[in-house]
């Protein structure tokens, strides 16, 4: 068993569960090396605190787990099989015949998946795994920060080809295919999300979907993208403006600009987090845009594009050496349009460094 | 309401269920029109048997929801707010205080959210939603053909474009983006998945990844693809072999192909569909590839790229008109690799048609 096996194992024994089901690509990637998402298809981790962990999955993607390096027992199921049932009697030959606790990831399992577990052990109760699976993917060792570092530098790339892209009437889509296939080619398989990239107005919508937009003078152009490398993502937004720029645009620019350096500025151990949150906002909202930033500061970043902590105002945890997030604030103006400025970055011993690098001054394409 | 919320408030009453909260993309999608995936926020539909339905989204997707067409009540919720909370003084206001049935989606809410329901209505029961949406869903109008023979056209271009990008020393992530680039530039936001390119030896992995790879004479070229337009999916295999074939290639190629066009030949309404696994099953035994074909046969098609049915040899369904679902045997080979042809296809009145149209006789790319 790995350490991180070992962390969960050890922890199972404490709070008295007889076993954990881990059904998340995240969780189990974490707690394997087995990065899979067979759609409706069930994997499932299976850790105790004695027993050895056993992992089932789609018998096509046991050779897969294999090569990503799991020695453990593996169950391969065909689609004429029931997961379930195997995973029933594999448990039985440990001699588990009934349970009273299980953990489970009660925000990713369904609500039938768990009906499958209760079925089989009517008298467990299941509890979330979440905090604990949270607390340990939290703080990011060496080698993480490595690969979610390399994976920050090609967002840094995929927003320098955009911006190359930029020309009269080129449509968002045409952007956004330009990004994709320069970082595809440099072997990205995988975006961590659909990339955004919005113009004019379009700017305006935080979560906006590109299209057929085309190119014009004195547009915003905002691009949100990231990639997945190794399993770990990045996630950066950059907006620059294109010819020309007025008044309005380059105020807005700059405050958003003013509250992300700011709550960059504050980043390291021991600050609550909340506090990066009010940083952002009370700048915004001094300078004249309340109610125009209408979403967190940013969020943990990691194996999941969004994950644990949630960055807002109401957030009283505090910054730890090691967690890696993003700061993004935002202003969106309904018909001008928006500007976000997000960094991916991680505590250190005594602030912060960020991993993102591509300019956040003005730049006016042209 | 539309007339899909019909038949479901219809359905509610008939059940005596006291509502629905649907909070999965796609039945949010087909029941709204509003297409959405905002990650781990929630986005929640509330349907009736006699109160008007009603939306609730974070706030920034509110005008989204408006351009999808959505009419009803929206609740937009700030990342401070609790939906949950919003949710029940909405239901309150209507008068619905306590409830003793309600349905869900058992297979993607999430055991969490479950409970946050459950919480709030403690006296109510779940019942499952998603045979009732599987059924509405099933049966595709129209227009939902029309959108889904576009899709499937653009998966076809994208083969088409990944053959013509096959070159000696080229690699696997290099032909994946050179296939998204080309499907990208024409518009297309998502692919339904992440584009499969394997070369060789990998194409004997079933969900195999595309990776640095490098094409060399004599190796299979699996491609597996599709995109995803206007909410609704492609899917689309096609194998040809690079420069050179042997015998072993041949063999396994023309099996599959036959076992694909058999099975086609018996779609049309009343077939049972496990029998459609079964007759490209034996073929494939007949053959002496008995254990080699470890997947179904294959699976319905729409908003989501694996959706209701499964086809598999245990199906005791029956075909029916309007249905849509891809039709996939494949013979997989531990060394020399492996051979998958997948068309996407409706029931029509009488028989089938395929909607993707890229070539199935062998070809050797030179």
């Amino acid at each position: 068993m790995n350490q991180r096996l070992q962390h969960l194992a050890q922890w199972l024994k404490e709070q008295n569960h007889c076993f954990a089901l881990l059904t998340s690509t995240a969780n189990v990637f974490y707690l394997t090396n087995f990065y899979t998402n067979p759609h409706e298809r069930l994997v499932g981790l299976l850790v105790f605190s004695e027993e050895e962990p056993f992992l089932v999955c789609p018998g096509m993607e046991v050779s897969q787990a294999r090569d990503a390096g799991w020695k453990g027992e593996i169950i391969g199921y065909s689609d004429s099989d029931n997961p379930w049932e195997l995973i029933h009697i594999s448990l039985k030959k440990r001699n588990i015949k009934e349970a009273e606790s299980i953990a489970v990831e009660k925000e990713q399992l369904s609500y039938k998946r768990a009906e499958e577990v209760i079925k089989r052990y009517p008298n467990a109760s299941l509890h979330s795994l979440e905090t604990k699976m949270n607390e340990l993917r939290l703080i990011k060792d060496k080698k993480e920060i490595t690969v979610l570092s390399a994976a920050a530098k090609l967002a840094d790339f995929g927003v320098k080809r955009g911006v190359q892209a930029l020309k009269e009437g080129v449509t968002e889509m045409e952007v956004v295919a330009a990004v994709e296939y320069a970082l595809k080619k440099k072997g990205v398989r995988e975006m961590s999300f659909s990339t955004m990239v919005l113009f004019g107005e379009k700017s305006g919508q935080p979560h906006g979907h590109p299209g057929d937009r085309k190119l014009t003078e004195g547009d915003f152009v905002l691009f949100d993208l990231g990639v997945r490398l190794d399993g770990y993502c990045s996630d950066i937004t950059r907006t620059v403006v294109y010819k020309k720029i007025n008044e309005k645009q380059k105020e807005i620019y700059e405050l958003v600009l003013k509250a992300q350096l700011e709550t960059l500025e504050i980043c390291k151990p021991g600050i609550r987090i909340g506090d990066l949150d009010t940083t952002a906002r009370t700048i915004i909202t001094n300078g004249g845009y309340d109610k125009c930033f209408p979403h967190r500061i940013g969020h943990g970043l990691g194996i999941d594009v969004h994950e644990y902590p949630s960055m807002n105002s109401k957030n009283d945890g505090v910054l730890q050496e090691g967690m890696v997030f993003t700061i993004e604030p935002g202003i969106y103006l309904p018909d001008l349009g928006g500007v976000r400025i997000e960094d991916d970055l991680f505590i250190t011993k005594d602030g912060c460094q960020v991993f993102t690098h591509y300019p956040k001054n003005l730049q006016i394409v042209t």
